[in-house]
Order: structure tokens, then sequence, then C-alpha cells
């Protein structure tokens, strides 16, 4: 019996996000058993308020688009569903509105909150009796999915900053006589330091910049960072630092710690560049240039990676095929093969193994003094940023194409949150 | 007879001003009159001090690899000389350099600052009865020089913010519906709104952002601003600010004021998009997320506009066309034809009417309320930004070629600035 299927995307969007989502509905046109393809609006909540978008009624140029396209096309959320032990109230919901839709596999693309949303849904459905093929698709700019070898979204980002950290070098290295001296470039990854390591991948024969990494790893501590930094200036006449929004001190208290919350409780971070900037002005009196990339390094389509985009899109693909072969509660990892030349493969992983887990950097990927990375961090982070894969252009900016976005017509009465 | 030149970089550096460097330094090789080109290690501080690059030791696939190369090659600095009417001593030195190794052509390349230095330069090489060839060579992220349509620099750094606010608008409109609802966006342009006034390049029949743009040429009034967002974000779920740098109060006070100031005594700017932030969060009780691309923007290489390319290297190789027909004391500036398909030409013009002159976003060029840019503006930026001329890349990220950036020997005694 053909079924339907309910794609959603979660938490933070990436630049090759909407690769995975084209991937999925051009997949399912190829199975027989796969209906059509819902999309929620705004994720999961798209779900939970019947609001689904029907892929079908897309033209196949404006689904291909997607591969070039930054952003979520169907909305992404930031939405905690409920703790499943003391309220069913929301998978129930979920269920339902499945079920009125003929609604038989679920994707959800996103990062570990998801994976665990997409176990506990398979399990409800389980427990109802009604059947329901559960599959979560990694994606996620901080990279710190358990099991997968690396998340579609991250080796985009990594390449904007490798990228930009690069290009402000050189721009530093060229005013340090007799103006700036040091730049700092803030860069996302909340607990993990992955992004930020990636700024070493700016290193080459020609270029030592940055100097510093400042990882979330490594308890930020005032004056050893900035004897650091005076050592590099006298050494080097100039000082490149990036450094992760979520550095901590000794106190465990966020470097920049502002008290806005998101939906799931963690803290707002944003403004690690200007504190640091501040400190090294009024201790060090160097002059200083800094930057915080915030949403263009995870939406700079722009600069994707090639290897990234493809990561991104045979894990839509796979999700598909392990959907229609009865595979349940599993994601679709990236796998790196032991061969001399990056290679991969994309297999299936239980999501009982990889929900609410957060895989950060390991000991053996910083270097001694906390202020680097080490070469084995350097040689598992070169292939990701590999390849280009440009965006088109019209009229100087990126192509958009436009999309019908049309909802499916309800079947069910209004529901409230 | 043979005489040599003379190349420096000066102020800021943008994405396009070493392919004006190596256009300068290929179109030499092609005239008789000119013998050596000499590359002012830190600009002019490289005449002062004796510290001459010999370009003539670089290969010429280096030299062609600086179109691809952002940042100064040679180095470029922030350096203002001495008011010629009471002190002499700097001119005086200038001169006596160039004597030394035979230099009749001084190539400046800067922006109105370095036009003035050069005009002045011109006059002391009269009066000392020293035959030399003054040419200045626009250059500025700006894009606030006088008579020239535009400036080298700026037409990168305008497609680098018009794709960032788009990529980062698509970003924030999936997000919006639970999480972030407001983006802003802090661009350079500390007097004049060219950069923050392109990213209303970013629109077009699928994308309406930004919504806001805040302009140096009007007076930021918090409650106005406040309750235009409000409206955007009522009428739209979300809102995109891009904020010039420099914007100011009715007080006559940068919003962002620090007190950190440079060389030529210019207000350090910078966090302007922090403060809207707090106030965005405190006044309004919105989630927002902000940016500020600093360095970036003026050195996204990467996404260098094609136009501004041509622009940058069409000036250099006009500079040394001037120089070698005799021209003194005269900038290549970019003319605009009046015709219907985008064109341009090169013609020179007299420093005295460039030097120390600041363009700003003339009125007919901003919305009545003060938010927005007109479709005249949007008439003149758009050609700006059109064609991508890509870094060739290497291991994923830009490629670097090596320079021996070799130092002509000292003729004269040390000399103290």
């Amino acid at each position: 019996m053909k079924r339907n299927a309910f794609y959603a995307q979660s938490g933070g969007v990436t630049s090759v996000i909407n690769a995975t989502a084209a991937s999925v509905i051009l997949e399912a046109k190829k199975h027989k058993e796969i209906g059509k393809v819902y999309a929620g609006k705004y994720g999961i909540l798209g779900a939970l308020r019947e609001e689904l978008f029907d892929t079908s009624k897309e033209s196949i140029s404006a689904l291909n688009s997607l591969f070039y396209r930054p952003g979520g096309i169907f909305g992404s959320c930031r939405f905690k569903l409920k703790d499943i032990d003391t309220d069913r109230k929301e998978y129930l919901r979920l269920i339902e509105v499945f079920k009125a839709h003929n609604i038989g596999y679920f994707f959800y693309n996103g990062g570990n909150d998801s994976a665990d949303t997409a176990f506990k849904v398979s399990k409800m459905s389980e427990e109802l009796g009604y059947p329901l093929t559960c599959i979560a698709i990694p994606k996620t700019v901080d990279n710190d999915l358990a099991l997968t070898d690396c998340c579609p979204g991250f080796g985009s980002a990594a390449k904007y900053i490798a990228t930009s950290t690069l290009e402000a070098a050189l721009d530093v290295e060229s005013m340090a006589e007799s103006s700036t001296k040091v730049f700092i470039l803030e860069v996302m990854g909340r607990h993990a330091g992955w992004m930020a390591a990636s700024s070493a991948l700016a290193r080459n024969d020609n270029n030592s910049s940055p100097h510093i990494i400042l990882l979330p790893e490594i308890i930020f501590e005032e004056k050893k960072f900035l004897n650091k930094v005076k050592e590099v200036v006298k050494k080097n006449s100039f000082c490149v630092i990036v450094a992760s929004e979520g550095i901590k001190n000794s106190k465990n208290k966020f470097v920049a710690e502002s008290d806005t919350k998101d939906a799931f409780g963690h803290v707002q971070l944003g403004g690690v560049a200007p504190k640091l900037a501040s400190l090294i002005s009024n201790k060090l009196n160097l002059k200083n240039h800094w930057a915080v990339a915030d949403y263009l390094q995870r939406s700079g389509r722009h600069i994707a990676s090639l290897t990234d985009l493809e990561h991104a899109s045979a894990v839509g693909k796979k999700a598909v095929e392990y959907a229609v072969k009865g595979l349940n509660g599993v994601m679709p990892i990236i796998v790196r093969k032991k061969t001399k030349r990056y290679s991969w493969e994309i297999k299936p992983a239980p999501l009982s193994k990889i929900a609410n887990i957060e895989k950060k950097l390991p000991a053996s990927f910083i270097s001694k003094d906390g202020f680097n990375v080490t070469p084995k961090a350097i040689k598992y982070l070169m292939p990701l940023i590999q390849g280009e894969a440009p965006s088109k252009f019209e009229n100087g900016i990126p192509k958009l194409v436009k999309f019908n976005l049309i909802l499916e017509k309800k079947k069910l009465p209004k529901w409230k949150l």
C-alpha cells in the first residue's frame, strides 16, 4: 500500500539543509511505496498544526534549485516536544495528524534533539500500533552528533570560516605596521569547538594564521591568553584569533554571557569578540578589529564545500532508501573509509545511540597549550572542506527560484499547542 | 631616459587592491620609459624608510596571482604626512629617496587622503625642480571619492554585503516562527552609507530583505527605529536590518562610540549591531541575532565582483599610461557612459578636485522615511556587483602564491620618522 511521507527540518538551518530536503523529495518520487512527501511548515510545528506543504506541487527545477539555496525552504523551528513520560499529548497529536494524511514515513532532519524526538515518536507509534517508519537525518553546523564521522552543514561552515580567516589575515597582515595588530573572529559552536578548530585549515606554507584558537573545551584564562597575544604580536607583528562563542572562564561562566535563553533553555550567546577586543585594548593597548560571523557562517551557501553538499544530498537519499527497506529508528550516518585518499559511505545507525549525545572535540585534537589544534585534527577536518559548489548567480546575487508552498487541506479540527 | 617607478598602497585595503598593483607592475613592463617598479613596504612608510620591494624579482605568474589575492601584498599603512605648510621634512625625505633610486613616477593607491598626499608631493617636486610624475589611483570600499563614478574595492564589498544579507535573510526567515525574529548585520562606511545601501541589492522578486537600512547620513532616532522594527515584524514575521557602523544620534554621537582613535584621529568604530540588538531585546523583547562583518567584507575576495575587478585592473593600467604620457597630479577615474546597458571608461581627473573631499550618499538616493534607499540608488549600485570572479582554490581554501619580496639595497643613511 502506498503511504505518504512527512519531512521536517529542526533547529538552526545550514547552508546545505535544503539539499537534504531536495534529496528526500526527489528520491521518494522513485519509490512506488511512497505517495506524496509533505513538508512541515516550520518543522515539527507543521505536523502539530496540520500545516503540511504538498511538495508534489513544486516543479522539478524548483526542487533542484534547493541544492543551491541556504536557509530552510519549508521553515524550521526551535521547539522541543514535552517529556513523553509526563505529557504524551504532543506525541498523540503527531500520530493523529499522520494517520489523517496516511503518513507512514517520518523524516526528521536535525541534530541530537531531533534524533531523540524521532526515536520517541517511533516508540509511541509502536505502542499505539500505528505503523510508522521514523528516520532522523543528520544536520548541524556544530558537528556534534555521535556515531557519524561528521554532520552535513559543518563542512560548509568550516570552509566559510577557513576562507574568511585566511582573507582577513591577509588584510590584517598588510595593516599591522601602523594600524590593526590584532584581529578576532567569533564563530559559533556553543559547547563543541569544531567550528573554531576548522579555522586552522586557513594555514598553509604562505599563511600561519590563525595564531590563537579559543575552544569551548578549554577554560579561558585571561592572563594566559593576554600573554599569548603579546608573544604572538612580538614575534609576528600581528595576531589573528578565532574564538568560539561558547568559551567559559574558570567559574564556568560564558565569557559572553547574556540573559536571553532559547526554547531549549540554552543561554543565547554572542559577543565574545567585543569582550576579547576590549580586553586587548585595555590590557595590552593593541589596536584591534573584530568580526562576528553569526548566521553568515551557517548560511554562506556561496562558499559551500562540495564534499559537504554531497554528504547532505547522500543522507537524504539514503534516508528514503532505508525507510522503504523498512529500517526504523535509524539515522543515515557518514562513515569515513579507511582509505589513503578520503572516501566515505552512508550506513544506518540506531537513534538510541545518537539521541541527546553531544560529541565534543577529543583531547587528542587539542594542542598542549590549549590555543591550537593538533595535526590529527587537521587530518580529520581537511577532507570536509574540499571542493567548491558555488551558488548560481543572477543580477550579481545568488539566484532564488520561486516556490509554490501550497498547504494540504486540513482534515482535523484546529489544535492548540 | 629610463626612470624607475614607485608604487604604494595606503589606508584600508580592499579585496581587489592587489589587482591594481599587478596592473601597474605589468603595464609598466610594456613601457620603455619605465625601468623598475618599486613597491613601498607598508605603503608610503616604505618610501620614507627607504624600504623598497623590487617587483622585478617576482615572477609573472606570481604577479598574475595578485588578481585573486585580497589584502595588500606589499603592506599598506595608516600614516598621514605632516601638514606641508608647517613641516616639510617628510616631503623632502620622499623626494630624497626618489632621487637616490632614480624614481620619476609616483603611483599612490588610496582614498582621498592619498590623493591629497600625491597632490602635495607633486607640488613639492615642482618647487624643488625634481621631475616627478604623481598619479593617485583610486581605492576604497567606502566609495566616497569625488569625481569618479565609483571606487575600486567598493563593488566587491557591495557584492559581499548583498550576498550575505540575502543568505542570512533566508536563514532568519526559516527560524522566525519559533526563534530569531530580528537579524542585524553591521557593515563598514564611517561617514558615507554606500556599503549599507548596497545591501538593498539583496532584494528581488523572492526576497524583500533587508527591511531596514540604517545610514550614517540619517540621524538615528531610537523610538522611530523601534516602531519601524515592530511594524516590520508584525507585517512580515521577521526583520532584517543592515546598519552602518557610523550611525549617529541627534547629539551627533556615534551610536557605537568607543575611545580608540586611529592615526588620522578618526574614532575607531564597531559595535553598532550589539547595541541595536540589546535595544531590541530590552524594548521590544524580540529574539535577535547579530553579525559584524568588519574586515570580512573588505577582504572577501572569494565573492568579488567581476566588474569591480575590471575597474581595479583598469585604473592601474591607465595610471601607467597617463604617467608615460606625462600627465601629472591626476587620478584615473571611472566614468559611467550614458548607455542603456552599463558601460564605463577611464578618464584622468585633477587631484586638486579629489583631495580630502568625501562623497556621501546623495539625498535622492535615500527614501523619505530614512530607512531605505530609492530606485535611483539601486540603479546606480546594481551594475557594480555584476559578474563573479571567484578565487582559485587549493586544498579547499583560496590559493596563495609565494612572493619573494626582496628589498632594494639602501643608498641613504637611516632616517627617523
